[in-house]
């Protein structure tokens, strides 16, 4: 089984999703500005996991790839409430303007509100049993990543301070919650408990690793490479105010190999070749 | 079969919603803020509706008290979104203080995105098939109670001038969807189509009679009766732009009178006797 490029998998991903949108007959006045986020320059990483680890399980592609559509829907509603004045206000995400600073802050609220439910209605056109699954798995991973934000922003906000377990909860739900659905969700679909559970930790400990990656960019980066505001995150508790950025990266790496490890275990040469280099690729961007 | 009175309901129902929060698992931040809105002074109409057509269906009272909590939960939600400073910007709520004035903007915000989220979490815990139907109902009832909220702001805000049917539109979309749902949820779930049908129709002309007696409601009514803020409604586009009051009303008793037809033809008497109270009750408060 050949794993995708990523870069070949986004062409392939961007066409599909506008035929997927152009089927689900919304208001015009939310498409705009759903699509305009959706399509606004995402490296579509948690669709290319689902697809590439599904083709090992043989899934129909259709249905990968309509699962990757939800992912990165929810995805996207996620960051246009994060962006919010009263959450992050951010101008500005992967260089383009924020949905709120586009579309104005009541068409952005609305616009995510879509976006969560979006997903519930794309499993509803699965198989009675894949649809509860997906269903299930789908909306304990939006809970963990609602839950991960609110923690972000109650640190943040010094309502609560954190210790180092508690950015680890936090970085765990916030952005490993998503990673872990991306990389288990195909043995979910065929009952596979055991790799289930294995995936779901292969996903945890990339989003940790992935997670703190980002952190590192957002220190040595400049807005050319980012695309977003940089230094918005000096409030925000992240690994590197208790580790130094040397030890924080000395931790991620570990948690990658963990990663790979599982996928090791599971043989899927292929697709850990695509991940090393992709890591390399968020690690220098 | 004897149709319990509202507010009989409302005590069971508030005393099952407690125990379903505490069976959800959910982070303290926000379980405080949604349950503060869920608890503050609702009627308890749509989990009503649910329950006693559903009992005229022989469905098990757990399940539809789940469904019931599940549609209260997401109206809750959406009324905590539409409160906020970008949309309506409504400082009070069912004579309470609304949810970001309580608790802040950034978590009325994600209170409400865990609401609109929580429905599908407790839809997967039914059979298969059954879940897969709420799925597939719910989702889209959502996306129409979303986009329903989305011409009332493109009205208010001029973005586009409405006719009377656009309002109907709207009302439709923003009430009925919900009433739909909850009039319509019990034929679907044993997949009887005509009476799906009929039910449907029996909401969503209810919806739209509620919508317009709450809007009377919003003319007459002083805070204490109504508990919001009065006459922000203003630059609301309702049928009371192009409408007399007393030919709204006449209007919205046709659309009632309907919704009592439909009921009588399958022989819900008993709920019919109550719903006439409701009525009343709407109109007087």
């Amino acid at each position: 089984m050949k794993t995708m490029k990523i870069s070949d998998f986004k062409n392939l991903f961007d066409k599909k999703s506008h035929s997927f949108f152009e089927s689900l007959d919304l208001s015009n006045l939310l498409k705009t500005s759903l699509e305009y986020s959706f399509f606004s320059g995402g490296k579509r990483l948690r669709p290319w996991i689902i697809y590439n680890i599904g083709r090992y399980y043989d899934i129909d592609e259709e249905k990968l790839l309509k699962i990757g559509f939800a992912t990165e829907i929810i995805h996207t509603a996620s960051l246009i409430h994060d962006d919010l004045p009263a959450i992050d206000n951010s101008n500005y995400r992967r260089g383009n303007m924020s949905n709120h600073k586009k579309f104005s802050e009541w068409r952005a609220i609305l616009t995510g509100d879509l976006g969560f439910i979006l997903p519930f209605k794309i499993f509803a056109e699965f198989d009675d049993n894949e649809s509860r699954y997906l269903n299930a798995f789908f909306s304990e991973t939006i809970l963990n990543l609602i839950e991960g934000e609110t923690l972000d922003v109650a640190f943040e906000k010094n309502i609560i301070k954190p210790t180092k377990s508690d950015i680890e909860n936090m970085y765990r739900k916030k952005t490993s919650a998503l990673f872990e659905f991306s990389f288990a969700c195909s043995p979910l679909l065929l009952n596979k408990k055991e790799e289930f559970n294995s995936l779901k930790k292969a996903g945890k400990n990339f989003g940790i690793a992935f997670q703190i990656y980002d952190d590192l960019k957002d220190i040595y980066g400049n807005f050319e490479d980012v695309g977003k505001d940089l230094n918005r995150d000096e409030n925000k508790f992240t690994f590197l105010k208790i580790l130094s950025p040397e030890k924080a990266k000395i931790y991620a790496n570990n948690l990658f190999s963990e990663t790979i490890s599982i996928l090791l275990s599971l043989k899927f040469i292929d697709f850990i070749e695509e991940l090393q280099k992709i890591k390399s690729l968020i690690e220098r961007k």
